[in-house]
This record gives structure tokens, sequence and C-alpha cells, in this order.
């Protein structure tokens, strides 16, 4: 039986930056199952005491062990007031704040709840018009205003490209447009006439054969389209199609939307803003 | 003229993490106008050598102040390069695992890139399935499998269901359809007939009518749907609707997408699983 612990991640804010942070810390612990559990917009003493301390409590008291707890607070009395619960806190804030003033010379402002706000209006209006953007060029469904767009997918269906694009869109406000690699055009052997004018733009997805047919299969039981030889057939033809037109390309197998985007975003050398 | 800095974000995965975080901390610094730069995939001391060094030697010499770099390295070696480099090293990993080994009593296996990466499968199917069902399930398009939601967004036309729908997909694999009120239901006075069936389910986005309106006259221009006195009497009416039927909602006008998913998923009880 694997050892259990109750995580709980405590923010002011949304508490993403640090369930994902202290998220990642917890995956260099195998053989622990981790209970965690978001505490967000504890923006009060007040909220500490009613929302966090009984949950601390009744963790405490499930004996598995002392319940760790993330948190990004910036005040001072929110995180003495966890501390003292007997649960062992880590605090983002806490822990690099004093650090950072000393580094910049600068008194930092002890503001609840900055980032994932709408502070910055002309970067988030950019999200959402990357997120509409995607949505108009899901599929190929649009050719219009294809030179707007900072990165257009090809690749045979079901290789990650509508995932990735949003993500892309939604995470780092870029615009995605996708375009789908289908047999009319390995039978022509050239990529669709309208991406010969957007060439630099191109970035391929390509999967292994034996992924695809269980994600068609998934979606198309038996059907012809989630044959193992058709995969196989799309994804080679994909492939060549695709060295031969000098397109980078990256096999989205086993990565994550993640992996797959920031590898794009490196590739495109295209900055990431975060909002 | 504010004060310039330059700030990496470098890790030997995807980055996301610490630039996340990273990004959080230096909300809490106004004045300074902060140049971010996310180094990715650094999982090697020769990687550190040829990626990072350089550009870190680069911005200490362009003269505005010493440069910061938000890590997270699990090779110590690693860390220990860019410490020696003049940069103010703040290493996420470096800070927590001590501690969080000493509070576990175990080691940890000092595994790199293990955050968003695709160890979870089935969370990762999860994920996908949720953006399928979401681009399926975009603004009524679909009424198969409704039952199979974890939230159905209602409001009126941008308001914001569309980004709120995939990021709660993309971010927490929950299953969000969503469903435009339109005047036909205003005229009705009632909720569209299919959305009876799943009243536990509603969730409401509003918005201002001003904000509305600049949305709307972004996308058709000088239209009757965008006309302010249009704006004011759908929010009023989806309103009335809402609070007639009961169902729950959020005014996103002035709140970040994170901010509105995260609120929604406290309001429905749906414990986030991060993948």
């Amino acid at each position: 039986m694997p050892f259990r612990r109750t995580v709980f991640f405590v923010s002011d804010g949304t508490g993403i930056s640090a369930q994902m942070l202290g998220h990642s810390l917890l995956t260099q612990f195998e053989g622990f199952e981790f209970k965690e559990v978001t505490l967000p917009f504890v923006d009060s003493v007040e909220k500490v005491r009613l929302d966090c301390m009984p949950r601390i409590q009744a963790a405490l008291e499930a004996g598995n062990g002392i319940p760790i707890v993330f948190s990004t607070l910036v005040n001072p009395e929110a995180r003495d007031l966890i501390r003292g619960s007997g649960a062992l806190l880590f605090d983002f804030f806490e822990t690099f704040i004093d650090p950072l003033e000393a580094g910049l010379g600068m008194r930092s402002n002890h503001t609840i709840g900055r980032s994932h706000g709408v502070k910055d209006t002309k970067g988030y209006t950019n999200r959402i018009e990357a997120v509409n953007f995607a949505m108009a060029h899901d599929d190929g469904s649009s050719h219009r205003d294809l030179a707007d767009s900072d990165v257009i997918l090809i690749g045979v269906s079901r290789s990650g490209k509508t995932p990735t694009s949003l993500y892309l869109a939604l995470q780092f406000g870029v615009k995605a447009a996708n375009y789908p690699l289908i047999p009319e055009d390995f039978s022509r052997k050239a990529l669709p006439e309208i991406l010969k004018h957007y060439k630099s733009k191109l970035y391929g997805l390509t999967i292994s054969p034996e992924r695809l047919r269980e994600i068609r299969q998934e979606r198309r039981p038996d059907s012809q389209y989630a044959k193992f030889e058709n995969c196989r057939y799309e994804v080679e033809q994909a492939e060549m199609l695709m060295r031969r037109e000098g397109v980078r390309w990256i096999n989205s197998t086993t990565k994550s939307i993640e992996e797959i985007s920031t590898t794009i975003l490196r590739d495109i050398k295209i900055e990431r803003p975060l909002y």
C-alpha cells in the first residue's frame, strides 16, 4: 500500500501557480499517494480561519501523516495562522519575496491576487482573440486571415492539432490555425494549395501508427479510418510530404500538450508571454 | 523611465511552472519592466553551457542590472553553473526538495522533466476527451451526451463561455458544454427546453452591457447585435431568466479566464486535478 498524504494548495488568487509548482515537486516522490485539495481565493485571515483551518485539522486527525500546504499568500498573518495549525507549510511568496526585494532594490507591493487577474487588458484581449482565431481555423475550416496566424499546424486527423492550437491560444495568446492532411493530399503528393502561400508558418505533428489506431478506434470503432493499415499509410504519406516540402515536425506520440506547445514555440522562435 | 531587468525561466522540462510562479512573483514589483525569456528543455549541463550561459552573459553585459533566473532544474551541477554566471538564481526545486524530503521521510527521485510529461495516461486521455467534448458542445452545437458534462455554461453571446469551457477542459480535464441564451429564449421567458433536464449542471456567465458592447462592436461593427441598447436588453433578460430558474452565475467583466474557471470549479465542487 502506498503512503498517503493530504496536500493543500492555498492561495489568495486562483491557486493555479501554487498547484502547478507544488504538483511538480510532488512528482519527485513516487510511492506516495497524494490527496490534493485546492483552496483558492483565501484573501483574508477570516477565510483562512473558516475555509482552511477546519480542513487542515481534519487531515491532521485522519492520521495520514502531517498534511502539506503549498501556498502563495501575500498576507503574513494568514501564513502564520496556517503554520500554527501543525501542517508543513511551503509558501512560495514568503520564500522568495525577501531575496527578490534585495536583488531588485525595491519593496514589493504585497498586493493580493495579482497573478491571473485582468490587469494587462491588451494581453488579455490578445489571448481571447487567439482563442477565437484557433476556433475559426480549426481543422482547416477557414482560409480567411491565415496570414495573421503565428503558426499553422498540419498533420493527419487525430495527431493532436486541435488541443495544441487551443493550448497555444489560451496559455500564450499565440494564434495557431490547424489544417488536416487528408488522403487527397497524399494522392496528389502535394500540400493543400492554400498552405503553399504560408510555408514558413507550417509546423507538422506526427504520431505513431499504433497510437493513432488506438485513438481513432476509440472514436470510430472498426472503421476503415481506424484500421492499422490505413493509419500506417497516412502517417507514412504525411511524413513523406512534410519531408519533401521541408516542413519541421514533432512526434506527439509520447508528449503532453505542454511539451508539444513548448517545442513549437521554441522552434518558431516566439517568445511566450504569460498573462 | 521604468527600471529594466532581464528575467530567465529555465527548466529541464517545459518551464511552464517556473514561468508561472516566477511571473506571479514579479507582478509584486511594479515600476520594473521585465524582459522575460523562457529556456525550456535544458536537461543537461551541456545545454546550460550552450543555451543559457551566453544569453545570461549577454544580459549581464547589457547593463540593465543583474539578470534574474527562476528555474526548476533537478541537476545540481546545472544549477551551480548558472549560479556561477553572476545571475541571481532562484531555483524552486533546490529550495523545496530538501525540506520536502525531510517532511515526507523519503528521498526524491531527482528525475528530470517529470511534470507536464505524459505519465498519467488515464488523466491525459481525460483531458483530450474533455477538449473534444468542449469543441463538440460549443455554442449549443450538440445535445448529444449532455448528461456526461460536468458543467453546462450558459449566457448571452460573447459573455466568455467558449474560452472558459476550453480552459476547464485543457487545464483540468473538466467536461464543459456551453449554450447560448438568445432573444428567442427571452421572448419565451424560459430556458432552452433541452437544458431543463440538466438544471443542476447549469452555471451562468454574465457581463456588463458596456463591456459586451465593446466586444461585439469589435466583432460586428455597427450591427444591431452590437448596439448598447440591445446588449443591455440581453444582459437584463439573461440575468432575469437565470435568477428565476435558480441558476448560479458569475460576472465575467473584470475576471480572467483563470479566475472564472476557478470560481466555477469551487462552486460546483469539482476537485481540480492537474496532469
